[in-house]
């Protein structure tokens, strides 16, 4: 194989990202051939800053350019409504929906024994000095972890620590249920448990 | 949506590519979040100098950091045999066959008038004259453009120049027909008659 090393570092560092396989990078690679040398400028430079730009924001751990973020320094925002995501890519999808009014937290991970990933591997204890820290005046907390095995346990480890710690917070799950536009025939059991059991009057 | 200006920047740069769409771009960028700085820096500088650090050879114009390329100055390669493909990375599906030990042809594209794209946008001068060149010494081009109306398109383009000129290089085009491992049942009609035409004794 005589693929020119510029060629295959590009190849290579294409095949590290999740989903891209020896084929695609190629592609890509090769595609990147044809492009003028400004675009590729801007595409080299967009990844050699996307983390030197950027930091956590201390309040809420999304990633940000500023420190407080947009959100959390947007006053208009109920600050007493936290809702915990496992990743920043989340928070997207909510704001999306342009009904959420609170603010965030962002664990940035799941508890995951299987990995080696305890609460102490993610930021579970800064959210936790969030709710106790009286300024803050936090009422809600809404949980929004996947609806997978490790989402499902950081969910469970998250509010007991909040109950153990006598607090009056509200902790609430987001509701579980048929998503809209699916069919019923397909739907699995412990969804179709889970839309029962959260079952609404009308 | 709030999304920090170097995070959509790299998704920008993402969804440029071939095949990346508005979610692929902001998974690829958010997982990039995760990694460590030093890959970031590797990944950057590979796409900045992808085409920095490559040139065109002059023989046959493959991709090549030297000029002459690795295969065109492989003096144990059968110069006398040239195939003619539409992109570099059509190269590559051969020299993994490990049986090709002629050299390449590389016209970077395919004739295409509906994109504006006639013989002189491409590399087929230059292939002519490799053929004309009485110290290359040709004795056959093996045409491998892709069987699609563009590729089918060049190849008679290409059969009818050569033998125009009266030259006595044999001009070949890989055989069609039925590829290994495929269900007859599911064969188009074209691909079936091409391979009946193409049948050899046994």
């Amino acid at each position: 194989m005589k693929i020119a090393r510029p060629i295959q570092a590009l190849i290579d560092s294409f095949q590290k990202l999740p989903g891209v396989g020896p084929k695609s990078a190629q592609r890509l690679t090769y595609y990147l051939l044809h492009v003028p040398q400004m675009q590729l400028d801007e595409f080299s430079d967009a990844v050699s800053r996307l983390k030197k730009d950027t930091k956590l924001c201390s309040v809420c751990k999304n990633v940000s350019e500023t420190d407080p973020c947009p959100i959390c320094s947007d006053t208009s925002r109920d600050h007493s409504q936290i809702l915990v995501v496992e990743e920043p890519l989340d928070i997207l999808a909510f704001e999306k929906t342009g009904k959420y009014k609170g603010i965030y937290h962002v664990l940035h991970g799941a508890i995951n024994p299987l990995e080696n990933i305890g609460p102490d591997e993610i930021y579970i204890q800064a959210l936790l000095d969030r709710v106790k820290n009286p300024d803050r005046e936090v009422k809600e907390i809404i949980i929004a972890t996947n609806p997978t095995m490790e989402g499902e346990a950081t969910a469970m480890y998250l509010m007991r620590q909040v109950r153990g710690e006598g607090s009056k917070v509200k902790v609430t799950r987001l509701g579980m249920g048929i998503p809209t536009g699916a069919d019923l025939e397909y739907a699995d059991e412990v969804t179709l448990t889970q839309a029962l059991e959260g079952r609404r009057e009308l």
